[in-house]
């Protein structure tokens, strides 16, 4: 089967959210709770994502994008933390630290070489903006915007891997998706998606972060840079 | 008001569909067609563009790409030039011809200074993968890739205007809707967007095209070079 597309899991798989949303939240909020572990707020706010994803997925509402639900899961995120008297400039300011993180090292220059031979595209849960935001702020060249904002729904909603599939044309199997991920990639092997595990054992800071699939992949590698090289990049 | 992004009709305004699509005609149709005027064949395709489009804009049917469109009124374009016994590959390979346009002269240069301050997307009538193709062809840098395949309309229906704001979430005013034709503008302009007309006197080769907008419009430029001059790019 010859690859011809590759679709990404950005949070987590291309980019590092929790250092740089606790480096937003450490700067941002150091006037109000001066002993924060800063580490410990952006693992919570996280893992607020998914309960507020559900919302959508199960059709109790209609599709908003995740700054929406940032900013939503953002209140009670502060109060877990004990953490008062945030101006709404502020809490602003915070959720537009999703579009403030930095790729994994070797993300840049592994994109690069990948993008020689095959069109590429975010297939994450972050809106249009968002991804072009991390994509101008790393280097990163994509040729179309999938994911959430293109399909209205998140994943590991069908819609997500269909769409990103028949916007590009090729086939299931010549299309990749990548993440760091087993659930994700499950998910995209159940509609006939080819799949690349990356291992990032950093993601969630001292609680690590998956080494590798959970689940059969067609490839598994270390790192984005491993995949370019599998792949005769 | 500061323009903050840049969003682009394609047919006409980036690319020179009349002539790609004449040469890729003579290429395939000649042993079929000695005689082809090539050109006018361009035109008359060109010319089902918009009836075949006005059955998804209608409702009548749901959307379908313009590779689906163009594929569906090749056969009576080939009839009116008296073109039989084209073999499928063949035809397949016409549609194609869609895919292989070449940007007008000053375009790849142009839109490498307006991305420096920019975020810029196609908002164009054609879907993902014949945008990320024309991108590619001519060395073209966007964003994302908003228009038909985002919306799953044509225009000028609102969606497309109205999903291309929201889809970079400036507001209408700092998104500036480029074009060569004065009816997308307007209906860019209904919906609040700036917008730009890009003479473009050779569209329709010898039956020429808009050399200067009838309508309203926030910058006339005699060409894409001329707006980044105007933008202060």
């Amino acid at each position: 089967m010859t690859i011809r597309a590759l679709v990404f899991d950005v949070f987590g798989t291309l980019v590092d959210w929790r250092s740089g949303v606790a480096r937003e939240a450490g700067r941002l909020l150091g006037a109000h709770a001066p002993a924060l572990d800063a580490g410990a707020f952006a693992d919570a706010w996280r893992g607020c994502y998914g309960p507020s994803m559900e919302t959508v997925r199960s059709g109790a509402r209609a599709y908003v994008d995740l700054d929406t639900l940032q900013a939503e899961s953002l209140p009670g995120v502060l109060a877990q933390f004990g953490i008062a008297g945030v101006p709404d400039d502020v809490r602003r300011e915070l959720v537009q630290a999703w579009h403030r993180l930095d790729a994994w090292p070797e993300v840049p220059d592994a994109m690069g070489r990948l993008r020689e031979r095959h069109l590429l595209a975010p297939n994450s849960n972050g809106h249009v903006r968002l991804m072009a935001d991390l994509a101008r702020r790393n280097g990163l060249l994509f040729d179309a915007i999938l994911g959430a904002g293109y399909s209205r729904d998140y994943k590991p909603r069908p819609a997500l891997y269909r769409d990103a599939v028949a916007a590009f044309g090729f086939t299931p199997g010549e299309t990749l998706m990548v993440a760091a991920h087993s659930n994700d990639l499950a998910a995209a092997a159940s509609h006939g998606l080819s799949t690349t595990h990356i291992a990032r054992p950093h993601e969630h800071g001292p609680a690590g972060g998956e080494t590798a699939p959970t689940v059969p992949v067609t490839y598994a590698a270390r790192d984005l840079a491993d995949l370019a090289d599998q792949l005769g990049c």
